[in-house]
């Protein structure tokens, strides 16, 4: 399948493109390297720093004989998108191209400003781009579970149907997310599902859990290949962020009680479930939701793995509950739905005891690289 | 009060700005000239063209002894709003400073794209301007009843309490617009909702049916006060439109099958409306919505009472049924309720013939301004 990916240098988009590259698609990798300038401008750079794009792709010619085409370009220039893909003509599109930080988009007004344009006018830009030149292509775009925020009712998979005064119809799920750049996912969303409506475009919109993890198959093919890993506070998800800091001998930071029930997903599943979502596209004029984590835990009980994983491994990992820099509720009602992937083929990597040890295997062996004052930022919410 | 009102030259924001002048109100009149700029390049220019915002300024003053400061700006430059916040520290803001067109949204790339950016970004602005300079003061965002689209429940007031698997929550109420600029209304209010739960903010979002009329006490006070007339496609709300084609001896022009029932409001009560909202402002960290419609009609019931109308001031006024170039239910169910405004005090002024011979009247003064070529432009939905 011709297939493009849009953010293809980021933590999921280059493992993305290995992976179909190594499924026989024939890939086109984009990026404007957004994420590894706004990394170097706030000084929380990646536990290792990648070669660039293009280097990564001969690298990875050279360990699997295999072609990526690499793009350097802005999704927010309309022209550079709309004219490539009027000359590549994909059957699908992958879009990561998002600003994916929810402390970042809280960090100040121009943060905020950046968030908003780049992730709606991206967005836009890719519905346009593909209506004007491959309107039967496939776009799949990558949500966030935080966009339905802690409701007190169970979160189906993207849609509910309402009765209301003995009337009947079927709606978006309910959305309130609990940061900026969680808003900007309801807002793609609804963007989509309009030109969806009025187009008939093809579009899965994958409403994604927290990742972890480090490698896949085809990282491990070449220490060269290793994605993006961020341990921050701004650009690190939390379970990233506490092997880091066990290594480190820094406390796991837990945000006030920890109660926040959220649902996660290894690496490895991410890249399966985009596949999956590839291989059994939606019918025109269908905008299909799956919520992609795999298993939900607390805060404090993804502390307690990292502290008995850390431990085993010598290791006297503290944890240090502080005040919560967001505005979001420590214990709630949290019951999501996710068996879309599952009946899709997804046979999910759950996190075991050894799957943590590998993670700390990988970090342990950068470990020269971690700088402990990059993992706290204090950026607040209000 | 201290009143800013952003989109001040437009065709509400003008009424709006005279008629708090009148009420003792302190208003600061902002507009970019954006809504003007782009009538001229499409050619489709109000009825008459009223002198820019500093003149009619002067001229309200000789009129009414009364001042209103004008500010030239764009409400996306965020210095600008910010700074004039910090200094005139308004107790209310007033938002019409939105690109207002569905067709116009629909109408190419560059079009959808100046929607997007313009109506976001000027709204994420006045929100951060609002938090970091004057976090008190009253948000009054005018929103429309187009987000909701025609859904097959009862339309509420913004929210909804949804019972599900046996347990409840309150959401704002599901939304689904039928164009592109109705769709950034919808994501105007995610965001502001957003800072509302985060910040504490106090918003009042009117969502708004099409608005018909041209009088208001105080553009009748003199000629040079009247405000901007849109009878085109593009920027024309349909009875306005309607009015201008009996005049001009052109059909009225029905999209398929005329039964879109909507909510209509007269220019009056907007201004009424939006009077009332700023006397009886919401809680800090509420987010009050109304539906700003007073009756509603399908577009077949607006053209028999033009039709009628017309016929009685001699006008041989026909209908013509053309294929809707929108993607839209032309039968639908349609409920909305809208007690609010009722509650806090407005008395509706209704489409009466009484009112519709006014309307015709102001159009005949200028009916030599009528260009029949900028009254369709043949706009596709796709």
């Amino acid at each position: 399948m011709r297939v493009v990916i849009l953010g293809a240098d980021g933590y999921l988009g280059w493992p993305t493109a290995m992976n179909f590259s190594a499924g026989g698609h024939q890939v086109v990798a984009v990026d404007n390297y957004l994420r590894r300038d706004l990394c170097r401008r706030h000084d929380v750079e990646s536990l290792f720093i990648p070669p660039n794009l293009h280097e990564r792709a001969r690298i990875w010619k050279d360990v699997s004989g295999l072609s990526i085409d690499v793009r350097i370009g802005d999704c927010c220039d309309y022209h550079f998108l709309s004219y490539l893909f009027r000359e590549f003509s994909p059957e699908a599109i992958v879009h990561y191209a998002e600003q994916p930080s929810a402390p970042y988009s809280m960090l100040n007004h121009a943060a905020a400003s950046l968030t908003l344009r780049n992730n709606l006018q991206a967005t836009q830009n890719v519905a346009w781009a593909v209506y004007e030149n491959c309107p039967r292509c496939h776009i799949i775009k990558l949500g966030t579970m935080g966009v339905y925020g802690t409701p007190n009712i169970d979160i189906e998979e993207g849609w509910i149907e309402i009765e209301h005064k003995g009337r009947r119809d079927r709606f978006l799920f309910p959305r309130q997310a609990s940061s900026f750049y969680h808003t900007t996912k309801i807002q793609d969303t609804d963007m989509l599902w309009f030109y969806v409506r009025t187009w008939g475009l093809r579009v899965t919109d994958l409403q994604q859990g927290p990742v972890y993890g480090i490698g896949t198959d085809e990282t491990e093919m070449d220490q060269r290949l290793g994605t993006t890993f961020n341990y921050d506070e701004i650009f690190g998800t939390v379970l990233n962020r506490f092997v880091v800091q066990a290594v480190a001998g820094v406390p796991l930071t837990i945000y006030g009680k920890g109660g926040q029930t959220r649902g996660y997903i290894n690496i490895r599943d991410t890249i399966r479930c985009v596949g999956l979502a590839m291989e059994n596209p939606p019918a025109e004029g269908e905008l299909r939701i799956f919520n992609q984590v795999t298993e939900t835990f607390t805060v404090n009980e993804l502390a307690e793995k990292v502290v008995k994983v850390g431990r085993e491994r010598g290791y006297g990992v503290e944890v240090s509950h502080i005040e919560n820099p967001r505005v979001e509720k420590e214990e709630h009602y949290y019951n999501p739905v996710y068996s879309g992937l599952r009946e899709l083929g997804l046979t999910p990597c759950l996190l075991t005891d050894e799957v943590l040890h590998g993670m700390f295997a990988v970090v342990e062996r950068h470990s020269d690289r971690i700088e402990p004052n990059r993992i706290l930022r204090g950026i607040k919410w209000r």
